[in-house]
C-alpha cells in the first residue's frame, strides 16, 4: 500500500482521494449516467469496485433490495478469488474472519456394515501449493461488503442505489447516453412508480432468471432440467467427528450430502442431494419441508446423528447446467458491423449446481474483467471494439466450468457400485483441484493476448493465465515480500522487467536499456499514452527485477522509469526496484531466462504476453493495438 | 475468530454482542464511574480496549483535545507490540499498511574521505527469528484508531469522552466511588468549566508531564539534564540511496542521524541529534528553526542531499532519561495497609530518548498489564491486592528500558573515534536486540508467577516471559495453524494442556485424565471460579495438545472440558483440540517433554506456571492465590 505522496494523511489509508466523479458525486441516482450495472451480487459488486478506480467514469449500481444483502447463497471461496481480493487490499481481513479449507474428507458406506458410513480418504485441498492464498468459505454478504467499501473508498466515492429495478432499455445510438432504461422503484413513498433513465453501458448481473438478459434475447442452453438440493445453514450438536471439515458424504441407499463448515467456528452448511427434479414437477419439489431435509440427512449420516439447534437460513436449491449464447448484445458473426452496448455476467450466463463452489469465483473474474475493459474505453484510451473480447474470454471459461461441475456433481452423485473404485472421487478430485481453485482459465490469443513464441523466456508466467506471485527482495527497504501483492485493482497495466546477467549496475543490462526506451522513446507505450497532466505511473506500474542480489543493486543509478516522479509534490517513487532474494530465487521458481524477459499483465492479473529484452518492437505493436492515439 | 454461537449473524464478526455497561451505556461522561482513565494515548488506550472486555466494569477514558490524535509523535512498534495487536484483532491490518523494518544500516565517515559518509554495515532487524510478527514503523494515531475500534466493537461499547482535563483528585475510602476528581471541560460551550465526578480507580495515562502522577505526588528520578533532538517527517527528493530503510548515520564531526522510513512507501523521518541541553539553556534549544534542522542533515548526510518537499509535522523534542518512584499510590512498604486506587502509566512513569523506538511499546504493556487486573477485581474476581503487582511488575521493565536506551543513545551519539571499533554499535545493534523488540519482559516470582521448579517440563516456555506462538494442527478443521494466534484480548486465562505419550484416544493419556479433573473436580479452578451462570470457558479457555499427528485422536472422545457447551443454542465448541504438525513440531520447538505440561498464560500474554499433568494440588493452589471464591 503507497501513500502520503501528496502529503501526510492521518486516517484510513485505505481512503484514495476522490477524483472526477467522486469530487461531486450525486448521492440519488441521476437522469444520465455512463455505466448501469443491474444487480449487486457478487459479478455486478467486482465490476461496480472496479469501475470505481476509473474517476472518470460515472457508474451506478442498482439493487431492487433496499439494502445490503444478508444471508444466504454463495459461501465457496477459491484461491484465485482470494488473490482478487488482494487486489482490492481486503484479503487479509477476509481471511482472518473466513474459514480456512485445509482437507477434503471422503466418507462412503462400510463395506462390512453398508448402514453405517465411514470415512475412507483424506484429500489435501491444494496439494501442490498452486497458491499462496488459501481456500476459503465465507458467506457472500461479507465478500460483498468489502468490495462495498473498495468502492465507497475509491477516488470515485461509489456507493448503490437501492430500490429500483430493471424493467426493460431501448438502445439509439444517435444519443450520446444511448440506452434507454426504464426502472421500477421498490421502495419509499415512490414504490411501484417507474423511472427512466439513460445510460452509455448496461450491464445485466441480475441473477439466473436476468430480465436484462431476456432483454438482449439472449437465452441460457443446457440441461432440460433441474436437479435439487435442500441446504441448510444450522448450529448442531453432534457426535459426527467431520463436523468441522468439509466433507462428500455418500450413503448405502445412494443418499449424498456434501458437507461445508463454515466462518467463525460454529455453524455449518449441508447440500442434501434432492435427486433430478422431472419437468412435471410442478414445484413439488419445492415444498420438501426443513424437517424432511434434517431427517434426511441423519439417514446418511448414520450411525451418527445432527440435532439441529438453530436454522440460521435453508432453502431448496434447484438449478441445472446452463451456459447463456453470448454474453453480449451483439450476435455471433456481426462483430465488425457494431460494438457491444449491453453484458451479461455471473449467473445470468451460466448457472450450475454449488457442489465445486465455483459460482461466485467464476462471476467474481466476470465481473472484474468487464469492468476494466469498460473502464478503459470509457476513460478514452481504447476503442470501443475492446468490448468484444469480454464475451469472447469469458463464455469459454463459463463452458469449461459447466463441463467440470457437470462430471463432478454426476460423480457426486453416483452409486458406490456405479464408480469404478472407491477412491475414484477423491481422486478426481485432487487430479483436477486446478480447475476448482480458480487456476485453469487461460485466455486464447486475441489483442488482449498474444503467441507463445517468447514462452521459453519465462515458462513460469503462461500466457494468457494468471501472474502467479513470487517473493522478491525490494532494493529500498529490504523487504522480502510477493511482487504479485503489489498488484493493486487500479485499471493499471503492469510491465515487470526481468534483467539480464550484466551487472544491475551495468547500463549494458538489458533491464536498463529497456527501461531507457520506456522511458524515453517516442514509440515507447508509456511515453505515447500516458496523458502529459498526470503521473508517468498513472497507466502503466513498471517493476524492474534483476537477477542479482539487493547488495548489487545502485538503487539511485537505475533508468528514471523504475524511479518516476510522483504525487504532488514531485518527490520519485522508489519502490519499484527489485532483486532475488537467494533463499527464494524468483527467476529459479517461474523459470526466467538468464537472459532475462518483459511480461505484461493485465489489469485483471492475466498475463497478456512474454518478450525478449531487446523486443521494443513488439512492445510498442502490442500496445498500440489496445490504446488509442493520446497527448 | 469465533463467532456465530449464539445465532448466525451477517455483519462484521469482529463486533461483539454487546453486553453489561454496553447494553445501555451513557454517551456523555457521568456522575460516576468504576474506571477513569486520564489520556487517550497509548498506554490510556491500551487500559481502555482491555477494561472493554470487561462489561460489567464501567470504564471511561478522557482526554483533553476534542477529537482523534492526528499526526506526530511515537511510530515505532516492536513485534512483541504486533504480537499484542494480534490478541486485539488487528494485527494483519496494521501490517498491511506499516513500514516494515528487515534491515538496519549503519553508515559512518569513509576513512580516506571523512567529510563523506558510506554504508559501513547491514544488520537484519530479527536475525535469530524471535517472533513471527515484523517488526513495524507507523504513526500512532493509527495504532490508538485501532485500539478505539477494538473498544467501541467489544461487549462494553467503549468511546473516549473527548475535552476533559484533569486538574485534581481527593481519595475517601468510605465513599462507595472512593475518588473525587476533578476536571475543566476544554471545548464547547462550557469551556473553562470545572466539574467533579468520582470513580473507584484512577489511572493516569496523562503524559510525561502527569498531572495526576503529581496529585499523587510521585516523581520522575534520572538525568538531571535533558538531551534534544530536531524531529522532522518529511517528503523529499534525495541521491541518498538508503532513503527507505532504517539508518544510523554518524558523520566525521560528530552530528547525528537516526532515519526512519514511514508507512506509505514515501514519508521518512529524521531525528537529527542536537545534543545535551544546558540545564541554563532557558528553552532555547526549542527555537532551533526547522532550516536549521535540514541544513544540519544536509551536512551530516554529505556527500548526499535531501531537497525537503514537505514537512507533515516537526519537532524538537527534548528529554531526560527517567523513572517514576513508583506506579501507583501506595508507599513503599506499606503494600499490606492499603491497596492502590490511583496508577500512572506510559510516559507518566518512563522518558527517555526516541532512539530505540521504545516508549508507545513500553507504553502499550503497561496498559495491557493494568487493564486486566483493574477488571478482574472489579468483575469481583480477584481481591484489590492483586494490584500491587502492576507497579511491582511495571516498574522493573521501564527501569531496564532506560538503563538500556541510555547505553543506546550514548553509543549512538558516540563520535567514531570513541568506540572501541567502527562496527561497534551494529554489534551492539545485533547482540541486544531482543530487548528492543520487547521479548525481554520477565516477571519475578510473585502470586502471578510461579519458581521454575518444572521449567525443564517445556524450556520454551519460560515462567514470567511472553508465550511465544508456535504451529499446531487443529484436529477439528485439520488447519495447520499458530496456537498463540488463538489468544484474545478478552480477559480469558489460558491453560495449555500437552499431551503424554499414551495414545490421545487412550484415556490414561494424562492429558485426558488432567481434562476430567479440570472439567469436574471441586478443587479446579475452572469448576470452582466459573460463576454457574456463564459458559464454561468464560474464565478459562482450555486447550489440549496432543504429541501425535491428527489423524490419531478422536476428537468427539476428548474430555468434556476440551469440547465446552457453549452459547444460546447450547452447541459444542470442537476448536480446542489439536495435534503437532509432521514437519513442524510443537513439542520440538518448544523443548516439551514427552511426559507433557500444563503451561498456565495470563490475559496479556505472560506465563505463570509450567506444570507437570499430575499436578492438580499446584494448579488449584495457583489460582487459589488470584481468584476469590464464587459461586
Amino acid at each position: 500500500m503507497q501513500f502520503h505522496h501528496h502529503g501526510y494523511l492521518s486516517t484510513e489509508p485505505r481512503e484514495k482521494p476522490a477524483a472526477g466523479i467522486g469530487l461531486d458525486r450525486p448521492d440519488e441516482l441521476p437522469d444520465t449516467m455512463d455505466v448501469m450495472i443491474v444487480g449487486s451480487g457478487p459479478a455486478g459488486m467486482t465490476t461496480a469496485a472496479t469501475l470505481s478506480s476509473y474517476p472518470d467514469v460515472h457508474t451506478r449500481l442498482i439493487e431492487r433490495r433496499d439494502g445490503r444483502l444478508e444471508l444466504g447463497q454463495a459461501d465457496g471461496i477459491q484461491a484465485r478469488s482470494v488473490e482478487t481480493f488482494d487486489y482490492f487490499g481486503f484479503a487479509e481481513r477476509i481471511i482472518s474472519e473466513a474459514y480456512w479449507l485445509t482437507e477434503m474428507n471422503f466418507w462412503n458406506p462400510d463395506e462390512e456394515n453398508p448402514e453405517n458410513i465411514i470415512r475412507t480418504s483424506r484429500t489435501l485441498d491444494d496439494p501442490t501449493g498452486v497458491s499462496e492464498f488459501p481456500h476459503l468459505i465465507v458467506n457472500q454478504a461479507r465478500v460483498l461488503d468489502y468490495f462495498a467499501e473498495f468502492a465507497e473508498l475509491s477516488p470515485s466515492r461509489m456507493k448503490p442505489d437501492f430500490g429500483y429495478k430493471f424493467v426493460s432499455q431501448t438502445i439509439d445510438e444517435d444519443h450520446e447516453y444511448p440506452i434507454e432504461v426504464t426502472l421500477e422503484i421498490t421502495t419509499g413513498p415512490k414504490q411501484g412508480e417507474t423511472r427512466k433513465v439513460r445510460t452509455k453501458y448496461l450491464v445485466g448481473s441480475d441473477g439466473a432468471h436476468s430480465p436484462v438478459r431476456q432483454s438482449i434475447g439472449r437465452h441460457p442452453i443446457g440441461d432440460k432440467s433441474d436437479h435439487a438440493w435442500g441446504v441448510m445453514d444450522v448450529l448442531v450438536e453432534t457426535d459426527f467427528p467431520d463436523i468441522r471439515t468439509k466433507c462428500a458424504i455418500q450413503s448405502h441407499d445412494g443418499g449424498s450430502i456434501l458437507l461445508i463448515p463454515r466462518e467463525g467456528g460454529y455453524l455449518v452448511r449441508f447440500y442434501v442431494d434432492l435427486g433430478a427434479v422431472d419437468p412435471n414437477d410442478g414445484g413439488a419439489v419445492r415444498k420438501t419441508p426443513l424437517e424432511e431435509i434434517i431427517r434426511h440427512a441423519n439417514e446418511i449420516l448414520h450411525p451418527y446423528t445432527i440435532d439441529v439447534k438453530n436454522v440460521a437460513w435453508w432453502s431448496i436449491y434447484e438449478v441445472g447446467h446452463r451456459v447463456t449464447d453470448k454474453f453480449d448484445d451483439v450476435d455471433d458473426g456481426k462483430e465488425n458491423e457494431k460494438n457491444p452496448r449491453i453484458f451479461v455476467t455471473g449467473d445470468a450466463c451460466h448457472t450450475h449446481s454449488a457442489k465445486a463452489g465455483q459460482g461466485m469465483n467464476v462471476s467474481i473474474q466476470d465481473g472484474f474483467n468487464l469492468g476494466w475493459k469498460i473502464g478503459q474505453v470509457l476513460s478514452g484510451y481504447s476503442d470501443p471494439s475492446l468490448l468484444h473480447t469480454y464475451s469472447g474470454e469469458r463464455q469459454e471459461v463459463a463452458q469449461n466450468l459447466i463441463d467440470f461441475d457437470k462430471e463432478w456433481s454426476s460423480l457426486m452423485a453416483a452409486k458406490p457400485e456405479e464408480l469404478p473404485s472407491k477412491d475414484y472421487v477423491a481422486e478426481f478430485y485432487l487430479k483436477t483441484f486446478e480447475f476448482p481453485a480458480g487456476f485453469m482459465t487461460e485466455y486464447k490469443p486475441s489483442e488482449l493476448t498474444t503467441d507463445t513464441v517468447h514462452q521459453d523466456l519465462a515458462k513460469g508466467y503462461e500466457i494468457g493465465k494468471r501472474f502467479k506471485s513470487a517473493k522478491v527482495s525490494r532494493v529500498s527497504d529490504t523487504n522480502p515480500l510477493h511482487l504479485g501483492h503489489l498488484h493493486e485493482a487500479d485499471g493499471r497495466w503492469r510491465i515487470y522487467v526481468f534483467g539480464d546477467q550484466h551487472a544491475p549496475a551495468d547500463s549494458k543490462n538489458k533491464a536498463n536499456v529497456f527501461g531507457e526506451w520506456l522511458g524515453n522513446d517516442a514509440n515507447s507505450p508509456v511515453v505515447k499514452y500516458t496523458r502529459k497532466n498526470t503521473d508517468v505511473n498513472s497507466l502503466f506500474d513498471v517493476k524492474v527485477i534483476y537477477q542479482q542480489p539487493k547488495e548489487d543493486v545502485e538503487l539511485m543509478q537505475t533508468p528514471r522509469i523504475y524511479r518516476p516522479i510522483v504525487g504532488r509534490y514531485r518527490v520519485s517513487d522508489v519502490n519499484n526496484v527489485f532483486a532475488v532474494l537467494t533463499d527464494d530465487n524468483i527467476f529459479e521458481a517461474r523459470e526466467i531466462s538468464g537472459d532475462g524477459a518483459i511480461v505484461v499483465v493485465r489489469p485483471d492479473g492475466y498475463i497478456s504476453t512474454v518478450q525478449p529484452l531487446d523486443a521494443t518492437d513488439a512492445i510498442a505493436e502490442f500496445f498500440d493495438g489496445i490504446f488509442t492515439a493520446q497527448n
